[in-house]
């Protein structure tokens, strides 16, 4: 459990500011893809579509994180006060949950693959990256840093599965992609990679002893970021890739 | 932090009317943009879904201020008396943020350049849009005059290059536009214009001893005025720029 009081009424009003900019992003990037879903050609509808739906679970997280945040703290006299109700972190994981697998499967569909290698490789990536989620909490919650270690190393299992699968797996099929989108299809790539790093790097910031109100702005503000781009900038490049070849087929 | 207690009961009910009035504009404009969304040529729904989208980021916005407005004041006394709940002005940055680069896409959008230069003009002018608010928070949030002057000269820089980009860098583009729309394009320009010089005014408030009561008034009426003429009247000059050229191709 956080302790509320290491903050500083600026650091705790900053935080609470970046919870309410990552509602504002989520929810006005899906609104943004469900009403352009139109424009793009029949066969990528479902790939915006899930799109949509990411960032759409990440705003309905994004409101639910802001009130606990809210909730566990009184500022009336000018400090941090904390109330006693904790903010409740398993938000986060409760979301990514859902929301990881989907995003790879917003890439494999985005790809058009053949029906068979869309399931197959859903189900792969889809299933490590829930697993990577479920290995992750234990060690979230646990007070000892050998249960916190011990979860970390089993969640970065499947993490690495997933990062080889996408750097090597799916070599072969991006090699297929029409050329207009190849560049695009690294891009959306090497977002996943760069913004998934993120976190389990923040994972390990209390077993390195870094503590207090300034970790907590990072770690809150840095996975706020993180999210952002792995979902809402990853979710405009993934739109693109369906507009652009939309058009390369319309003009076949 | 706003000293609430200098306002009378009048001026205080007086802003929240005021922020509740820009809410329902906000909301309305983006309800009308959207639905009308349809009676646009194909090639003109990501100006006006993006419009719609600006609008609606404010709309959220608004809520927030009008509740933090709200629970920072206690009136069951006939007086207004602080709460101790500070009134949470960063919600105008964090909007700004988001809305400030997305109307400058719009009326780029809207103008239907190359792909080529659509992309490098919005980044050019969204990037600088961008650095403007992020430069202008630090000032807005500083105690002292000398930051806040330092601040607020920084962040003119990025302002008065999206003022030369719009008179003189879009010139060329705005030559090519169709006759029906080029006055509408000057109105959209100037709108901008005019309605942005309001905000670094309002910021100088302070400096020039402008407080108080009668300051709060004029600072929280005068954003949401500005506001209203940036986002929902430029808005729908946006839109009926669309369905001008949506009408002169459709008859070619």
């Amino acid at each position: 459990m956080l302790n509320m009081e290491t903050l500083s009424l600026e650091q705790y009003s900053f935080i609470a500011n970046s919870f309410s900019f990552g509602l504002a992003v989520m929810a006005s990037t899906t609104l943004f893809l469900w009403l352009m879903r139109s424009s793009v050609a029949p066969g990528y509808r479902m790939a915006v579509t899930i799109t949509g739906l990411v960032t759409a679970i990440a705003a309905y997280h994004y409101l639910q994180i802001m009130l606990s945040w809210d909730k566990a703290v009184d500022v009336t006299t000018g400090q941090v006060v904390a109330t006693g109700e904790p903010f409740n972190q398993a938000y986060r994981y409760v979301d990514w949950l859902l929301t990881v697998p989907l995003l790879l499967v917003e890439l494999i569909l985005v790809m058009k693959l053949s029906q068979q290698e869309t399931i197959s490789k859903s189900l792969k990536l889809g299933g490590a990256a829930a697993l990577m989620i479920i290995l992750g909490y234990p060690g979230e919650v646990a007070d000892s840093a050998g249960t916190r270690t011990l979860f970390w190393v089993l969640s970065m299992i499947p993490f690495l599965y997933i990062l080889y699968s996408l750097v090597v797996g799916l070599k072969d099929s991006i090699s297929k992609q029409p050329a207009a989108v190849k560049g695009l299809i690294h891009t959306a790539t090497y977002l996943v990679i760069v913004s998934w790093l993120f976190y389990p790097i923040v994972y390990l910031f209390p077993l390195i002893g870094i503590t207090g109100g300034s970790a907590i702005v990072a770690v809150e503000v840095g996975y706020t970021v993180a999210d952002i781009v792995a979902k809402a900038v990853f979710g405009l490049v993934i739109f693109t890739i369906a507009v652009r070849k939309s058009e390369a087929e319309a003009s076949k």
